[in-house]
């Protein structure tokens, strides 16, 4: 067979760029073999051009202005690893798609943002825009999910889907240290950025999250829709009592359809029973679980960050460009997408943890049963560790099913009792 | 967009030819979606061409010949879901191809042993071999592996690849009981096979793994050269000193790259360390770990066989095939299949886990540990359950790396000490 030779402008050249470049050149007859196809970087663009990445830049062009590549002529592909849900990696994706020529991104936050516009795009000029490093770049969750699984009605995607968030909980938990101890290692040790709102408050995991969901549900999710909770307020107790329950605590990201109709989306840490094998997904590994109506439950784990994994992500697109397996974005033409309605928060239900203090003293734990008892909330379990009296303490408690606005009127209900302290927290059990 | 037909010629409508019908009929509206294309049976060979099996076979026709489907003008594309190394399932394919025709199979026996050569008739003839089914049908593998990681050299693939074998394991240890027993249960709640051999004694891991290692490696596998050991042998009692250990007992397939030239290729029950998410996966799931030089560790989790979950991969497979995405069937031109250097049983090393009866009296630790000392085997600990004077006890080890060689030589020693009871048995330590 002919070997063709696929010529590539690249945009960004970080930690992801640089991986990109190192597994073209380094598996070079890996990839020649198997995709029957030579990568030729033409174009490069990137802020400093005299940095030593480790790999072999010589003959590539330079530019400065990454929409450039968008209008080269000798470049077929463009890569797109700036980052960033604006400009320049807008209209750098937009206009090379635009040109008729595929785009390959890692960009999350783009594709939450903008993926219904610029899947526009792509399908009316007939190009690509292939984004498996976008959601856990270790993992083929998006070939799976448009490709493996396309024959289900998916019922449910859940996971761990950041890596950092997964760390810190981690290491909580195994070095009994709080969450801003562990968080300012992490960000000594580069695990955790200096600003770590993106990953700690769980719009990272949201921008995935809305990604996967717009596939399984072929809907295009309002980002801005989607709530988000954070790990900032989890402390190692929340993960102490979890553990003596039987659980580990995971910021997960989640998308259910409720009777086919309604999508429940959401991003928050969640209790999930230790039986289930995501709850020993550690460290900064990532996890999605698929629920499809006839392949029953699949798991896919994987790194979700780093060089190496999400570079791999990156070249198993251009491989899929280079032998001309094409995917629609969302796997149906944009014109199909549906405008999903949202379940609202409210209307969720599930079992919760909850997490309060109180004051120690005689009939606390018949006060707060009775309040859950007003709210019809039935409890599974009530824990309090230690005894102080007359001092505050955690009282730690499961409840069977219930729905969202029933715990919040319990919990304010509860704040409303003397002997409660402060604002309890609640968590979901997830995956049970 | 234009939708097209694809007419379908269906061989065999066991539990998975029949539970490929129900997804396209239940499911044809996802699928015209987002394949973009109609899945039309035309003809069906089945034997019971009366039997109820829940879905409608009105307007097909039913051939006697399961090769008449190869010649078919109204079929484009057969479903061999017949079974078996040989005829009438190698003829099938055989000549389906060698019409033009691409085949979906879940046949592993006829992929494992007979694989290159309908991959070279595929190949010669344009057509596709497409057979996700084959291996752990609820996990996307082979696709994940022939595209997801597409850029990666392989250093190693394992996984449990039978999920009877890990239905048993996991009753014994959750129920107690022993292996006959529980087998015999399996067999009564239609878990296990009448005739559990394929299953218990590793056959059909081995043809799954042989698969995974032919793509993995681009390798064509001499299938009866890989060393295949089964589960019946496994006590209760392992799976007690396993568990203390910590260590959960698998059925493992394995092939590993060593030094990237030869490879280590086996089937066998192994000790997986209860920290590493695939000691978690119970009942009758499957679980692969790819472990890769880029994507660093990926495991992948489903169930492994059932209606729903394989004739998921088939389907899978058929929506490929209308859209036009090609693989090789081991992702590189047959004629560059290497001939891999298979690793002797002999030379493979690692850290074991071993048992034997002695019998219980002073000195029989210090002849144990002192036979292990002259064949340079160093061992990490040593356990003895129960004290029984003068009557067999267990005695259970745990090795620091050797190799198998070395294994074999301090076994035959040890059963040439009078205190040692029996053949000791011995399992590798996977996964750590």
């Amino acid at each position: 067979m002919m070997t063709k030779t696929l010529r590539l402008g690249i945009a960004g050249l970080g930690t992801v760029g640089a991986g990109v470049v190192k597994i073209i050149q380094d598996n070079a007859a890996l990839l020649e073999a198997r995709a029957e196809c030579t990568f030729e970087i033409t174009a490069i663009c990137a802020r400093d051009k005299t940095k030593d990445r480790g790999v072999d830049l010589s003959g590539v062009d330079w530019c400065d202005d990454p929409t450039e590549l968008a209008s080269r002529d000798d470049v077929d592909v463009v890569l797109e690893m700036i980052g960033g849900e604006g400009d320049p990696a807008k209209a750098l994706v937009e206009q090379s798609l635009a040109n008729g020529k595929s785009v390959i991104t890692a960009n999350k936050a783009l594709l939450a943002y903008h993926g219904r516009a610029l899947a526009n795009v792509a399908e009316s000029h007939g190009a690509s825009l292939a984004y498996e490093a976008a959601v856990a770049g270790g993992i083929p969750i998006i070939k799976a999910l448009r490709e493996g699984f396309v024959s289900n009605k998916i019922n449910a995607i859940y996971g761990i889907l950041n890596g950092t968030c997964n760390y810190i909980l981690t290491s909580m938990r195994e070095t009994r240290r709080d969450f801003d101890v562990v968080l300012k290692e992490a960000q000594e040790l580069g695990y955790a950025e200096a600003e770590p709102s993106l990953d700690v408050d769980g719009y990272d995991a949201a921008h995935k999250a809305a990604i996967l969901a717009s596939i399984a549900y072929g809907c295009a999710v309002d980002f801005d829709s989607v709530p988000v909770t954070g790990i900032r307020f989890i402390t190692l107790e929340d993960i102490d009592f979890a553990e003596e329950l039987g659980y580990r605590i995971k910021l997960l990201g989640v998308a259910r359809s409720i009777d086919g109709r309604r999508l429940e989306h959401f991003v928050a840490p969640c209790l999930v029973p230790k039986a289930n094998p995501l709850a020993s997904i550690e460290d900064a590994f990532n996890a999605v679980v698929v629920e499809g109506d006839f392949v029953d439950m699949s798991l896919l784990v994987g790194r979700g960050a780093g060089a190496g994994p999400t570079a791999t992500a990156v070249v198993a697109d251009l491989v899929d460009v280079a032998q001309e397996r094409n995917t629609l974005t969302y796997n149906i033409p944009v014109s199909n997408l549906k405008e999903m309605d949202m379940m609202p928060e409210t209307e969720q239900w599930g079992q919760y943890y909850v997490r309060m203090q109180v004051l120690d003293h005689p009939g606390v734990m018949a006060a707060v049963s009775a309040t859950f008892g007003d709210h019809h909330i039935s409890m599974e379990s009530v824990m309090q560790r230690g005894r102080s009296p007359d001092m505050p303490v955690s009282l730690v408690l499961k409840t069977h099913e219930t729905s969202d606005a029933a715990m919040e009127n319990a919990i304010s209900s509860l704040m409303r009792l003397e002997c409660v302290l402060g604002t309890p927290i609640r968590l979901r059990i997830i995956g049970a």
